[in-house]
């Protein structure tokens, strides 16, 4: 069933993970990489932080424990979204890399593709959108990632984008190119599997 | 994002939510209406309790506690996947009237449609697919529903199924008939909210 509910969708399931500090431009992103890749046709949903904390993992706090269990459902859901036939862009700050390691490995290698949002701790804090660093500066918050709870950047991430010097535009542009090269991949080898000709299901762009 | 998800896939997101004993038939009928659904045309997604007892769950036992939770993140997951636009099959025991009420207010009220799979337990447990009962009866499993744990049967549900007395088709027929007209009601709802003439938006029967 998978396998057809992506035919229905005529694209291949695929997670678009974003990781990141808080105030890099995760959900940004993510929301103008959704709104173009839904222009162009896709069948899309998007998961970000504060949608998970408010309903799936609103029983988490923010604990190492806690992040792990909060990173591991993101991930089984973006899956389920995946296996949906749906492109699923997650946007959660993961510190960790270990987690993002087994978030990854729920995957096939290329059903899975991260892009590290990066952007200085000093340009995230002075962004302070959410007022997050403000409180976290004033331990009103315990745990804040970037504060008093590490981020370990990715190693080697499919994407990594300069948000302190790059535009949104640009951002999202050199993430789409990303996304949309592997949409191919993923149809090319689709078509190969299921003997149909080479763009059959094709991706538009 | 999610109305306009949902005209992209020419049909309101909708969960329709099985709930019965273990061995009533419950994701059996998810797959037959599912089946029926997609060959007309339509975008779906089937969650049952193996699924998510594999991934999204696999932390939790079959406790009250454990059980309430489960139905939870069973209904969350559930709204993302209609919020994505997708028409979402849930098939799962959720034994306790609180816990299916807490999931139906998760939703706007023809959001949710609950579907009582319903066998007397003598006939399930003779059924016995999966070999529980009888691990059960020998105490091999606690808190199994209907043995040991109770099964409190859903006072109003929109559809109910004997399964003991009709075939998987004809079952299937029966809540197919349900969902079919809350589709067409939702459409007509939407087409009235976004000025659309009725019928734009038309779900395929």
């Amino acid at each position: 069933m998978p396998a057809e509910r992506a035919m229905r969708h005529g694209q291949p399931g695929l997670v678009v993970w974003f990781t990141g500090l808080s105030g890099a431009g995760k959900t940004t992103l993510a929301m103008a990489v959704e709104r173009r890749l839904f222009d162009a046709g896709h069948r899309t949903f998007l998961i970000d932080g504060d949608l998970l904390r408010a309903g799936l993992c609103s029983d988490l706090g923010f604990s190492a424990v806690h992040r792990q269990e909060n990173v591991r459902r993101a991930a089984v859901v973006s899956g389920l979204m995946a296996d949906a036939g749906l492109i699923c862009l997650t946007a959660l700050i993961s510190p960790f890399r270990a987690d993002r390691l087994r978030a990854r490995r729920l995957f096939p290698t290329e059903g899975f593709l991260e892009v590290f949002v990066n952007a200085p701790l000093a340009v995230c804090e002075k962004r302070d959108v959410k007022g997050l660093y403000r409180r976290a500066r004033a331990n009103e918050i315990p745990e804040f990632t970037g504060i008093s709870s590490a981020y370990e950047p990715p190693e080697s991430p499919e994407v990594e984008v300069r948000t302190d010097l790059l535009t949104v535009e640009a951002s999202a542009a050199v993430i789409l190119d990303a996304v949309q090269k592997r949409l191919n991949s993923l149809s090319m080898a689709t078509n190969l599997k299921t003997g149909k000709m080479s763009g059959q299901l094709k991706v538009e762009s």
